[in-house]
């Protein structure tokens, strides 16, 4: 007997949630999350997209309930949970900035270091790798639970607080000061463990891998093409390494050929100077949807 | 020496923070929150407005952080805060109807009463309220806490949740059957207790008590107001017990008198064409902005 | 047996329903028409709301589908239909100017009067008025019924069009003539014959429309109230004969009276400097609900 | 004399407006519709653009007002229009699913299927494809034009309606049910059919179909480009039968070759990983404008 | 031979416009300013109104164009016009912080006071405040005209600025530091002095100033009313002097009166407890729309 | 001594303002205006932007302020600014009509031409192009600086105005007549002449312009690609002039080539059917982001 094969896949509920929508479109996965139904609609039949919050996708990734989830690395460790990670997935083009979970005291605090808690309160979100981090550094202080809002008790309820940053504005606005770096979290696609060594599941996970790999990668990338007379080709290539591995393929016209590229983007304003002195014509840049090397 | 009088007032942040900086400004205060700096500002010295989770607000009453705060009853109960409870604000016109948090399972399930729940697992935002509902009923069963989205795991992860509820839509739109109420809550206004005997404050929060209430009832309420003949008027109130303690002043025209009075704006269809039956003349209606007894 | 009472109300859908929906909020009946449902909730058992088009209102309240309902008398007209008018209702303070349909004509066309239509077409949404038009003046001209975006066809397709219209503008920005108006038409509340001879339901309707004329009444109208001296009030009422039937009463001040009346919201601009030079004194000015005379 | 050559399009107002404007943009023409003036603009001075109802174009197509147009199917039908249809076209990537003209009832009525309607009344917005429906089913019923939101007359003011429906959605939230389809339709391009005999009008109507066809297609589509050494060429081709006509170049690198392949974007996700394990490398994927076989 | 009597009248366009709309039409006069026309429309057949740049207004009084208009006192003071200042109307409940044209100078500036400006260059929009003031310091330094965006020109284009502020925040967002004070503006009614010399005129504008000031003084106060026993009346008004000149009237009920007073919105808060605890019963707070004492 | 390269780039505040961002991003540099510094952040160390309004920008380039910037002709000429003019740049595909100065007077004028001016006055934002062109046609008029708002002024303050328009219908709405025109202007690209001549500033300066030409070409231009028989190409190269400069490649099915080439959009449809007709198959067309000849 032969069970239809599915793979369940754990969509981080929140911040992440639109973001991680709109890549696996571009990967090729339409996801339509209703308002109403409490299972997400994706448009292939080997998919099972379940919504949770990233803080639990690691523990149901964990017990089997998810073949695999995105999620933060924060959260895998925070829960302490045992699973395959396949890969790490920058998503913000704008903030590619990492989230920290930081150590903040008040601005004018005396404490200058993880040493000077010693005896003190701190609030978190995060109580396990708060924890870890104080057993580490060998200071015995009390960890509390805070449901969010974290920022506000660090100048009065308690004395120092953990909390998610990225570019630390949030922070300077409250007039925190960051003492500590514990963690520096990126979106990561996990696996359980079982799922990973079923073939068929592995293979469809790294299938979805590749594909948001590619679509993330052409992101930043962008496509150039331009003619070229051979005996012009070498001094080119020569004097831009970075434009690496470019295809080049022969022209009617003897003696041109047509040279193509992928670079990043934010290279061309350099590159096609360049290509210009080098003698080449007829340059053009053109987007692009996924590349895979 | 004598101290600078201020009261510390808990604001709920999150689903209530909207609805009670409303009221508030309603009741003559004030509050703007700022999205850069940490403290709300308020327009009255003796008052520092702090935006807690309405999740915390009750255990930061208790320990005497905030003299007071407006949060939910449910809350209070999960966190078994000891505080006195000022008074009760049903705060929405619109759905006036009150929290509740249901046990629900599958539209399919085999679970009809919590007796069925022994031996299953439970996911809850409020693991103590639960567990106190499972001893009353002398049913063991694992409860685990949820961080949110809990109505998709009833159908996979769990075999029951206990969830807030007002209508009981979004449980229906996610297949989900209730089998039994655990806790009614509304928002509360709750006080800490030396605060409540110091008499400063406890005069304080009766003058806000008062004022809330008067606002929050003259949402409901209009009004009214007419001339009328001395002689139809004993009629007139004999007919219409509703119209209750009138202020009756004379006019200078002889025989006349003008009747004013306040009354719930959804009986005003039903009360003008009887005022204009029993000899009302010029009858107006017009909006209040505070009602108090 | 006695069944229960109930009347079925024809809310226009259209242009008028968002207006009509308020006014009866204002006058004490709160409607909401939901997307999905067919019927709209109304917060009053004894009624039954029915949201129809404009165009054929008339005609089912005079086949007694609708006991009553709020259409324009355009539409009456032009369903020739045999219904009892209760009453006519502005219902819009900014523009009040009525609708009118109009005969229009390119702006260069030769056609000057009716008379210069014999033999010509005429596109039009009204082809009952039109044609009685036309026979009044003893013209004879085709008549097309026209879907709308009517004003395009006037340049090219036919030779003239009969159009609805406020202030002329889009008819002028079309490059439009008007040559006659045909009909001036107000929003109106009718009743279906039988219904407005059983008592019941002619006293339903009445109740009605007396709040909604109380309701209307009030957009345009305010309280004035202020204290003088009892020796200059005849003056004062003889001097300002708009201020009809004020309410005055006695203040315990010996020789002085407070003054309060409802007037026209537009006319306090001239009233207010009459009333200070006439020796009023602390005049104020206030908002009103409904004005039920 | 030689007059200027010009071919009249009508654009349909309404529902299918927006996205006509769109493709036509796709297609290559600009068009721009003015808020105030009654002529669209468009950028080709060969074209004259006219904004007419979809109800109406076929009857303005038929008798030459119009050389061509965009309609629905539907309403060529209702009018009984001779005209030539050149093509139809699928506008909507999201909602592909073709209009349909429904006969429905009441869920509970005991109409189950057309020959039940004898002798009873049906309101509708198409009355000639109802009617002639009702002849070819040889059932002899009153059939009366509907202004609109004919959904809510069918539960009290008729027996039966036709009414246009793409999912089915509004129907069941108006608790109808569907007891018969009359028509499937879809937007069509139609010309006059002498417009269709003059060379000069056919051959700028095919363009703009042709044209229209190309963007509509590429829609769907994306460009694939890889490279891959000779060698595995074959195999590859092979494995991927879905990889069509490839256009295969040559590169200088000896022994590699380039292949790009326009394929449907939904299956890019099977393919990539294909590709890679048949030995691609390099594999891009860019968008398209318009794709013409 | 009498003329038909017409007082011309000057609205600021930009800044000021919208504010001066609004409280135009809580004074009386509706002002409607169609986009395409360039009059606006007023509901006051006395009245013509003109959309003028408030920079230029008091010029145009000045010479007559204009009979009276709204405008800030630093551009009557900057254009050095002759006009009669009939009032000055603080427009903004919340921001009623006055206009401030400052000195400014980047932060780490060598600039203390007016004196260091000997010899340098200072752009501003007020050429004359700015000359003026340096005259009466004595300092000799070059003026230049900004056409805006001046604050961008401190750092690097001139030594020193002259700018308006209302709280300074824009200028320390831009790294400026105040060095002194030249002008304190706030929105002035003005008139050409014939016209104030001609009694129609005058009195035309001194009624709409008047109804303006009701308005604005509105705009903070509420009315008060009461029932409270005579025997505690004298209590009541000894208790609370800011309770000024109640209106006291008789009621029917023997030994009982009604107090009924205006008072500043801020203080209803502090008022409404100590009313309670005088005895006061049936306490409501309404809404007003002017006030004129 | 060797200081860091910097240019110094003016960004035209105001209308231009959005265009110039959206266009330098499509060119290379992403520009993001804080709506609180002063200085816009651009991601090229070697480049600084100054926001600044359009009117000035040629000033500060020619005072060496500004190594370079962007900005209309209207302004250098205006202010007679001494600049080297690097390129024009006409930003908007959708109006690419010029900027316009005209000479405008009411409808029903008397003024014909510029000789009916003697002795009349005209207000202008142009003074020093308004005092020229009257100079060059010999007429003596007095010109009055216009802060804006001019078109209100040309029927009652002054006798004719000079104000910028693009469709004119501005003017039109205001019921004006442009009597002569006196600027064309589009946006340019300015350096100062001392910049210009350092070879660093000058090749970064070209850089700028070449990219940004790039990126502009490419908005109204697309890639076709195609495949066709040797055999029919010349045929095709012949009938086709406009399709210049394909690049042909060779294919691996023998007799066969792929042509691909660079046009622009709006001659894609005339192009595609003739392409086809030439015996051109798998024709697609696709996006570009630059175009550098």
């Amino acid at each position: 007997m032969t069970s239809k094969k599915v793979l369940r896949f754990g969509l981080p509920k929140g911040s992440l949630q639109e973001a991680t929508v709109q890549k696996l479109a571009k990967a090729g996965w339409n996801v339509s999350v209703s308002s109403r139904g409490y299972i997400p609609y994706v448009d292939d039949a080997e998919l099972q997209i379940r919504l949770i919050r990233a803080q639990e996708i690691s523990r149901y990734v964990e017990l089997g309930y998810l073949d695999c989830g995105i999620t933060g690395h924060d959260w895998v460790i925070e829960n302490g949970s045992k699973v395959h990670e396949v890969g790490e997935f920058i998503f913000s083009k704008v903030s590619s900035r990492p989230a920290k979970w930081v150590l903040c005291v008040p601005e004018h605090s005396k404490v200058k270091s993880v040493k000077d808690l010693k005896g003190k309160r701190i609030a978190t979100e995060v109580v396990n790798i708060t924890k870890s981090y104080l057993r580490k550094n060998k200071v015995k202080a009390a960890v509390e639970f805070s449901w969010g809002a974290t920022e506000v008790k660090a100048h009065e309820l308690v004395d120092a607080i953990v909390e998610v940053t990225e570019t630390g504005s949030s922070l300077r606005a409250n007039k925190l000061r960051i003492v500590d770096t514990l963690l520096t979290s990126t979106p990561r696609l996990i696996a359980n463990r079982d799922s990973w060594r079923s073939s068929w599941k592995r293979n469809k996970i790294e299938t979805m891998a590749l594909l948001l790999k590619g679509a993330l990668e052409a992101e930043s990338k962008v496509g150039l093409k331009m003619n070229i007379q051979e005996k012009n080709l070498k001094r080119l290539l020569k004097a831009l390494p970075s434009l690496r591995n470019p295809t080049i393929s022969q022209l009617s016209l003897r003696g041109w050929v047509a040279v193509e590229t992928i670079i990043d983007e934010h290279v061309v304003r350099e590159m096609v100077p360049a290509l210009k002195a080098a003698g080449a014509e007829g340059i053009i840049e053109y987007p692009l949807n996924k590349v895979v090397y």
